[in-house]
């Protein structure tokens, strides 16, 4: 005596997102069944086909978009000589969110990961070479994530664009606002330490 | 600037199940829009609609089923002389995978919770009064969670059958096979001191 095959699809829909296993899965599906009126499960069922169907990456930038160029690609309003270069969409709104960047963003999708078979050809490395020919870019601020892959891809960019006079930046290591010295690991001190400023 | 509307209603999806909160809800969307292809995300979006449209309660025992009365409630081959009551559609499936148990199920889809306004007419209670008198039942295991509100609910049931000739047992408290005596809270301990058995 099983599910229904009904119910086991449901399931197994739930199960292919990374974090949800089959207890939580199985939590979820019977949620949809008991806790949700139909009109919520239609919602639902039309919001993940019309996001996927209508989303999609903008083509100078990388970001996930409805309009081609994205809203940020083509405001005028913004400074178009600095690029921001993120690993994931999200990270734009995570920077978007400190109002204390008004340049452009260039959303890599990934990063280059030797372990995983994601060499620069697999990112959205490309796309950022042509819009540094195609347009007057002064500064290109690397901010992807402190991990091993993150720092290997900033690199690689970095050498990329050596000899091309931009000013290639990245954020700044260091102890976090708020932080204690006697939790930060050695890493992070030393990379304070290193970056230390005249106060 | 924000997420497309697209992209923030898929989130809003995500994140009315219980135990997703914002982050796991975007992590999800963007997986949706990043990692699934557009087949798999068809496949998902009808799974919800047809099991939400074509799933629901057994009118015998509460079960969710696709046909009336489910599969259980109709197998000629079960002793339909032993219910089982238990809380949720997923405790069922629990018990069946021991095998051990051949008799029917009873489901009330919740469990008599004063604090959340939750009564005895709120859970699935009078089909089974109904079951009890329409049908030759010769014992009602009660298996409802060793919680507060199962234990309300176990003895709120054991009330309303006092009378009726029918034999009311519960599954037995004590040490879960395996276990070390050292880890057992005292409540448990002392049920199996209560419960004890000749060897």
């Amino acid at each position: 005596m099983k599910y229904p095959k009904l119910l086991q699809n449901l399931i197994h829909g739930f199960e292919k997102y990374p974090g949800i296993g089959a207890k939580t899965a199985e939590r979820m599906a019977l949620f949809t069944l008991n806790k949700l009126d139909l009109d919520g499960v239609q919602d639902f069922s039309s919001a993940l086909l019309l996001a996927k169907e209508n989303l999609f990456h903008c083509s100078v930038c990388g970001n996930i978009t409805d309009v081609e160029p994205c809203h940020i690609c083509t405001d005028t309003n913004r400074d178009r000589s600095t690029v921001v270069v993120v690993e994931e969409a999200k990270d734009v709104f995570v920077i978007e969110k400190t109002h204390q960047f008004f340049g452009l963003y260039h959303v890599l999708n990934g990063v280059i990961s030797p372990i995983d078979g994601v060499g620069p050809e697999d990112i959205n490395l490309k796309a950022l070479i042509q819009r540094l020919q195609d347009s007057n870019i002064d500064e290109i601020i690397l901010a992807l994530n402190a991990s091993v892959n993150g720092e290997t891809t900033a690199l690689y960019i970095s050498r990329l664009l050596k000899d091309t006079g931009i000013k290639v930046t990245k954020l700044a290591s260091g102890l976090p606002v708020g932080s204690d010295l006697q939790y930060a690991d050695e890493m992070t001190i030393q990379r304070a330490l290193e970056g230390r400023r005249e106060v």
